[in-house]
């Protein structure tokens, strides 16, 4: 049994009591390190399993691995595990690896929620989630994406917004929804996952 | 001081300890009938104002004076408060008629991604949040929101699918996304909130 738990913006108080639950009551928690060290106070004698980024497969193998040897996995990702998080990728390898495996997945707070409700600026109309991650959507998609939000006055969401390798997607970004939008709509940066309620935002 | 709780989709246990903490720390709790009935099991000496739909703007307004005479004000609304829910009118009302009162908002679980968990049918890539209800948005705008979701291969969530006097919009909704959309992504209903765990899905 793999129980895939959504940790949420990054404080024990954002989980729901149906994560913590999963966390504590599993025999093994495999994780991302940064989402195992959040539920530091909810571990007494579960295993561990943890490794770094870009090990998701090798994570969601152990996982299934552990899981077949009779153990209760609660793997974790940060936010909503469906939102770019360990969801797909799970459920990918399950169907692949061990189609017989039972797989319950405990939704949570994704960054786009967490950040809108510290920075008091609802939602509220519709919107789109955009990760501007070239890893696995090809660039020109990205781009398109982006310009259609636009077109349609979606209210925007960017996951993803920058790393060391394409550190200015996040203007490229900007410049195309600036097409559409006009200045006064004010692009929010996100919170530091809610950590600190003390978001900084931007207005261009 | 107002508090907006987000409950999630419909069961206590999908609520965050920030959001039950606030509701059983709370003089007052406003919401929607349906909303509040689910917080039984926290209620003990809170005051209750309770109404019905399309009686928002009144809620606001009475979670305002409520503040104003000093009482701990928890205005509660299902999945998150921003996402379609009464976080963006509370913020208005609150702008126009109580700029001094302080607001903090508690995110929550949208029934996006509740449905989706309860499905096992994890969103994965970018996506769109559009609601069906043309109350304060124009038909149009609708249409022509849903045809460039589907020209960018968005996966999309509707909200507010259906009532009395628009039972045809999903159908609508429908054949605007399937001008884009192949046959094989099955469009799935919304899990009634996720009580159930026992989601219906329809493919077409």
């Amino acid at each position: 049994m793999i129980t895939i738990v959504s940790t949420g913006p990054g404080l024990i108080e954002c989980m729901s009591g149906e994560a913590i639950e999963a966390v504590k009551n599993c025999d093994v928690v495999v994780g991302y390190k940064k989402y195992v060290t959040l539920l530091e106070p909810l571990l007494d004698s579960q295993e561990l399993f943890v490794n770094g980024m870009k090990k998701e497969v090798d994570r969601c193998r152990k996982a299934l691995e552990l899981s077949k040897e009779g153990k209760k996995v609660a793997m974790v990702s940060g936010g909503d595990a469906g939102i770019y998080g360990i969801g797909g990728i799970m459920q990918e390898i399950v169907l692949e690896e061990g189609p017989e495996t039972e797989i319950y997945s405990i939704p949570g707070i994704s960054a786009s929620h967490a950040a809108a409700a510290a920075l008091g600026a609802p939602i509220v109309h519709d919107s789109c989630y955009i990760s501007l991650s070239d890893l696995l959507t090809d660039i020109e998609m990205i781009k398109k994406r982006l310009d259609l939000a636009g077109q349609g006055d979606f209210i925007v969401s960017l996951y993803n917004p920058k790393s060391k390798g394409r550190p200015h997607y996040i203007e490229m970004a900007r410049d195309i929804l600036l097409r559409h939008k006009k200045s006064r709509y004010p692009p929010c940066w996100d919170c530091q996952k809610c950590k600190a309620r003390q978001p900084r935002s931007v207005y261009n």
